[in-house]
């Protein structure tokens, strides 16, 4: 899964991104950043299962997508399946659109690497 | 707020908007929707303290917005203080580029009025 996601945080122009696994981080790559992606998909790992616990009891369907905006970066998160989520880090002058588009066309390729 | 509210939801074409507090629903409206947008503003509410401390932890500077999207809705939630925040609900099929701006325009006069 390295190339596929090399290939998408530098075709949007994203700082960083990660595959987070069930456990731990699957893949994490960096744009030339010293950011710790790692600690940033573990921090979103946990916030993302109570997200789908709200979406849960509020019965809106299964979880495809949630973004964080900050004063400094952007997080797109991309669920991949019940396990694995996609998460790339954009920074604020970051093409936000363009970002998720590229996401939605990994999926795919992503998904068959895990199956 | 319930008027800049009103006026947001039905320009942007959400299916409700709500203005949550510290500890309970400031403001809400349904536009013709059975939705039960007070429990969704509840839920999130919760979630967003999570999210809170993730963006504390990462140091990433303070919280603006979140989007939270499943295959039947999407929520864009605004942080409009630390202790408020504006949230929308758009069926998948809305216009989420045109309510973030919405939400952006909307923000400075909402929290005229909290202040």
């Amino acid at each position: 899964m390295r190339e596929p996601l090399q290939k998408l945080v530098e075709s949007c122009g994203a700082v960083a991104g990660v595959i987070m696994g069930p456990e731990d981080v699957a893949e994490s790559v960096s744009n030339g950043h010293t950011m710790d992606i790692d600690a940033i998909g573990t921090e979103f790992s946990f916030v993302l299962g109570q997200v789908r616990r709200a979406a849960d009891i509020l019965e809106i369907g299964a979880l495809e997508e949630v973004t964080v905006s900050s004063e400094e970066l952007t997080f797109l998160i991309r669920i991949l399946n019940e396990d694995y989520f996609l998460g790339l880090a954009m920074s604020s002058d970051g093409n936000l659109g363009k970002g998720r588009y590229l996401m939605r066309m990994a999926q795919a390729d992503l998904q068959a690497a895990l199956d």
